[in-house]
């Protein structure tokens, strides 16, 4: 520990209280190693302010000491953002007891939460307001609502409520040079200049520290319809998708899921079951919902999805009968990278490519991996209708355990150089953290990167905001 | 002239061709004065490029020579942010030339247009491929697509659909460092780093010039309904709204309409008459549509506002009974400022505060602003559903001729520091350009102000993108 770091430990211990300060490293190892377990971070405190005065108190101490901080939600990031650097060289600012929901207007379709509130709080709140925040993914039991916004964060409903951006009417933050940023006021149009609240949606903690987000809400559901149905392409599964665009505003999940993910889940994941008689190449589970109490959407699912039988858009179709049912069919597609991790090493890809290019790049760039590299099986699982594909590359049955060291990298390199010449993005929803940075440096182009670096510098010349995260 | 500029203009006749350099005074009149010809500014060339690396190529000797550029679209900005400084120091760079739709997609619901395209040309392409950009404003027949990204512009339609910032998918600019920001792809999800595309838009052209923006479509109206409803209040415009969106996503227009300001209509343009027989304090237009060829919105309207008849929220209501009486009601929401120009001097303030807020600030506003400036009328029309107002002021009937000269700054200070006190924006949806630039500089935080200047020097470090403008 620095002697600077001893000086902000007491410091912030005065200020914060013994609730506000950890240093015991049993209480702080499970938040120094990231969420899938790749990288180990270390730090001699982790503080934990309990209101947006005692965040910015603590940033002021940080750039009077300059021990740079890393903000950390429910540690649930897929690019180790909020992982610490290894030679303790920061200290951890949890925004876990950040987590008062400020107000929940039914009225406005607003609610304020803290950074710290944890996304499945935030459902539970709207959903008694008789509303719903309507973004959500694998991790809602532990990922926070500043997480969330500082990742733009994306999930399964982006088809129809876009990501966190969409959602996020403000945000409060705590700016590099302690000053407090009031985005709160929930204003519908606001043209006072740049906008901040647009530069820290995304920014990873490297701006300033985000203490609390308005958010929109929508409508409660008053019914939904899930069916699993089987298509013979990525390119057939699009096409249904427009088909059913075209005829109704209910569909909100549109997940691709290949015969391949499918298999390893009913292989590895207990009590799972193929929804569909037949195996399909490809398959899709289709959400769709209503917040009308009068509409009958399973009723137009069925009719909907039967029109695209008689088209030859889809092979099969089932309907989930009940909620047991629904949730059954979800768990098949949310249990994918857990089957794959017990299937053995994978290498995840989080691309984005223009949503009408995807079937193609997606069987086309299988296709490609597995000629360059023998033995592997590639395969995208997702939201097709986002553009936004999880291409996941499995290393061959015979694999040595050294794989992922020996091979990723180059694997890696191949897919990203594929996903840019198609246009499209290295990191549609996970963002860069620490574990992209290098591909960022590399295949950005300089101009970006010069103005990433400009930006960081100009409002955290300490550099004291989370270093070595997201700018190349 | 400077030689710096005799320099740049020499060089990029060069590069631009004849069509691509006015020097000519006459031609360049027209542009160097803004819309509501409050401020001159003069210039010794407007450069007309006519492609993004022309762009590129003007901006690298703008850097080279040190002479900043102000870029301008169709000139209709309401706070001379495309207005040169007086003094010449600065070319103009008129984007009319950047005129072309490099494509139009329904099935990707996307369009690209060049930052000089105008408004209404996008609008009829749009048409014509079966769907709709559904963003207007009065100016649609000049303003541009650079321009309205450029300034985060709103307009009627705000409602449903957004400011310009949720219709921008994807934004191309030219850096000050010269450099191409492509932004284009249209990709769904892309979580590469701060995102230079929501910095750029609502940036009134001081971090780069914007040249092409991809932009979402929605699909065609296939029926409009458009009814001229009489109200107590704005409170009960309000709750008159709630009730209509709690029943129906059909509401795409909700203006309200003071008695003043429809009687100053009446008053001064030809061809008007009042809808409703008797005359209501305060009065609504609203506009609800469906792209559904199968639905009745006037039918849904008209029970609606039959029902909000018995609840008491509307006192009179009528539906225009064709397209032309349609085009009759918004003819009267569209000519207020013209009316209140014929009227006599008026100070227009363009105002938001939290929409649940808007009624009571709007009366008690009004009230305030009457009670300190004795014999003026405030009004405030517009965008209520939005918390958006243009709020605006008119001299006594005896006010002298230097009436906005001598009273102007105290009253504009006036109403802003009654808009701040309540937690709203002095500039909703206009910008601040070079007229609220000392205002925001009086009444935005210390934080706020130091970060706005901090990133415009990281990413014009030379100054050379309209100076002067947005930036306290």
């Amino acid at each position: 520990m620095t002697e600077a770091e001893t000086l902000l430990i007491q410091q912030a211990a005065a200020r914060l209280g013994p609730k506000g300060v950890v240093t015991d490293p049993a209480e702080i190892e499970p938040w120094v190693t990231d969420w899938r377990g790749r990288v180990h971070g270390a730090t001699p405190a982790m503080l934990a302010p309990a209101s947006t005065e005692e965040v910015a108190a603590i940033v002021d101490l940080a750039a009077e000491h300059r021990v740079p901080l890393v903000p950390q939600g429910g540690n649930t990031g897929m690019a180790a953002g909020a992982t610490p650097p290894a030679d303790g060289s920061a200290l951890l600012l949890s925004m876990r007891r950040m987590n008062r929901i400020r107000s929940m207007s039914a009225e406005n379709r607003l609610a304020v939460a803290e950074a710290g509130v944890i996304l499945a709080t935030l459902h539970d709140a709207a959903h008694d307001a008789g509303m719903r925040f309507p973004l959500t993914l694998g991790a809602r039991g532990s990922c926070t609502i500043g997480g969330l916004t500082s990742t733009n964060a994306g999930g399964t409903q982006v088809l129809k409520f876009g990501t966190m951006r969409a959602l996020v009417a403000g945000v409060e933050a705590v700016l590099p040079d302690g000053s407090i940023h009031n985005g709160l006021s929930g204003l519908k149009k606001d043209n006072r200049g740049y906008s901040l609240d647009q530069l820290l949606i995304g920014a990873e903690g490297t701006l300033g520290v985000i203490t609390a987000v308005a958010l929109r809400l929508v409508p409660a559901i008053a019914a939904r319809a899930v069916a699993w149905v089987g298509v013979d392409s990525p390119a057939k599964a699009l096409e249904l998708l427009r088909f059913l665009e075209a005829r109704t505003a209910n569909v909100e999940g549109f997940e691709l899921v290949p015969q391949d993910s499918l298999h390893l889940v009913l292989k590895h994941i207990p009590d799972t079951r193929a929804p569909l008689d037949g195996t399909h190449a490809w398959n899709v589970l289709i959400e769709a919902t209503t917040s009308d109490l009068e509409a009958d959407v399973t009723n137009e699912l069925e009719k909907l999805l039967g029109a695209a039988l008689q088209q030859r858009l889809v092979v099969d179709a089932v309907l989930a009968s009940n909620e047991a049912q629904a949730e059954a069919f979800w768990k098949l597609r949310d249990s994918i990278s857990e089957a794959e991790r017990a299937e053995g090493q994978t290498l995840a890809h989080d691309i984005s490519v223009p949503v009408a290019d995807m079937p193609s790049f997606l069987v086309d760039a299988a296709c490609e991996v597995e000629q360059a590299f023998p033995g592997v099986t590639a395969t995208g699982f997702g939201h097709l209708g986002d553009g936004n594909i999880h291409f996941h590359v499995r290393a061959a049955a015979h694999a040595t355990p050294d794989w992922y060291e020996s091979e990723g990298e180059r694997i890696v390199h191949f897919v990203d150089d594929l996903v840019t010449q198609a246009g499209g993005s290295i990191s549609a929803e996970h963002g860069i953290g620490q574990l992209k940075r290098d591909e960022l440096a590399r295949l950005a182009p300089p101009g970006r990167i010069h103005a990433l670096r400009a930006i960081k510098h100009a409002l955290d010349p300490l550099g004291i905001m989370n270093p070595g995260k997201l700018v190349p």
